[in-house]
């Protein structure tokens, strides 16, 4: 089998109301599933505070480790928002007035009516050499520097936002998958599934209980880059159900 | 003001699926909700995948950073469950059979009359020294070693192990909070805002945007660990409302 190219990436989820239980994440499993049928393969989320420190010392790492960083959160026209701060920090670079996001903003203020005031044109701020990233829902951008996506918080902007790049983004090979919901728990599986594994070292397999009040059940869901690979697995999953229905009707 | 006692904790969340947007995690926003009201700051969360290496750094890098380490997921009785296998090498120790998990696991079974699988005998192992967390859902235990606390994945489970820790979870000072719904958008609010959050240093000012199709609103939150510091930082942002209107009227 020749080796399929890999791609990968990390996401920072930030802001306080994460950690504080206020609010619940939504842009995690948006970009998960997105990048996931774009070759891209999600390695690492870490969800930090509205802390500078913190803010840097994710970015570094994690836009060291991967082939795509995105951020959300922390883009906004108010005090709290020091995403941009904190990501100029960590690339060493001043934070400029980006002239382009400046017009976009200040046009869409005047034509509105709408006073152009020092909080909206905070939002016009980047770290020096960055890429505007598209904002189709309320114009402030966001934006690319080197590989790292800066983004909004609010989910419909953060997935506006993600469109935008879309066409940027350079998937590996596709990750194929396919799943069976078995009618047993993890516990009667278990021991099968795990030869199933090892005789399938090109797939990975993964069980998911669901228990429901009394009964327990599995969903198998078999990954892999090569759909021969993943056909037989996918029988031999088919063949252990088959095996246990014929044990328990003896 | 005296120093309050501060007291921090970070989670890991463990699993190929919450990685490939298959399942949309629930456990951190939960855990993030019961921390707060106990006076445990989360301070920070990595998503991380069935990926021994990456859960042994992630544990090695937050244990020692924060007073608590909470994980969720892996510790089932399948062979892509590796969590109590990486926690056993973060900490340098074996896996064992731990006996009081294994005949709680064992008359459970044997009550129900289900076989006690090799797969199911697999969720009696924890690392050596290891003190179990009951689940009163599922049976299976959890587990703490020194500072770090093992629970299951699924909510239910999750929630459940949380009761079973919670009167040994020593709390710091309470983080209080008071928010106020503001109709404007943060580009209105968010000069004067800057100026309320530098007048009040003891108090942690985050703000929310909301969008409805076409008109913005604010949620301020207000988080101090002093009550009159909070009171006089709502007072603040209330007589900012005021002034808003009184302009807007003018």
């Amino acid at each position: 089998m020749t080796q399929p190219t890999l791609v990968s990436a990390a996401m920072i989820a930030i802001g306080d109301e994460l950690l504080s239980g206020r609010t619940q994440d939504k842009n995690i499993a948006h970009l998960a599933r997105f990048l996931n049928v774009k070759g891209i393969d999600l390695a690492e989320v870490r969800i930090v505070a509205d802390d500078s420190q913190a803010i840097v010392e994710a970015v570094n790492t994690l836009r060291s480790q991967h082939d795509y960083l995105f951020t959300s959160g922390g883009i906004g026209p108010t005090h709290d928002d020091i995403t941009t701060e904190a990501i100029a920090k960590a690339f060493g670079v001043q934070v400029i007035t980006h002239k382009q996001a400046y017009s976009r903003l200040a046009s869409h203020y005047h034509s509105r009516n709408i006073e152009f005031t020092p909080a909206r044109q905070k939002m016009a701020q980047t770290p020096e050499n960055a890429i505007l990233i598209d904002n189709a829902v309320s114009v402030a951008p966001g934006y690319i520097i080197q590989n790292v996506y800066v983004m909004a918080g609010v989910p419909a902007v953060f997935n506006a936002m993600i469109l935008s790049v879309e066409p940027q983004l350079q998937g590996g090979a596709i990750l194929l998958s396919a799943s069976i919901d078995c009618p047993h728990g993890e516990g009667t599986i278990g021991g099968e599934l795990t030869l199933i594994a090892k005789q399938n070292p090109h797939v990975s397999i993964g069980s998911y209980p669901r228990f429901d009040q009394q009964t327990y059940s599995t969903q198998i869901v078999m990954r892999s880059h090569s759909q021969d690979a993943l056909d037989e697995a996918e029988k031999n999953v088919e063949l252990m159900l088959v095996k246990i229905q014929r044990n328990e009707s003896k």
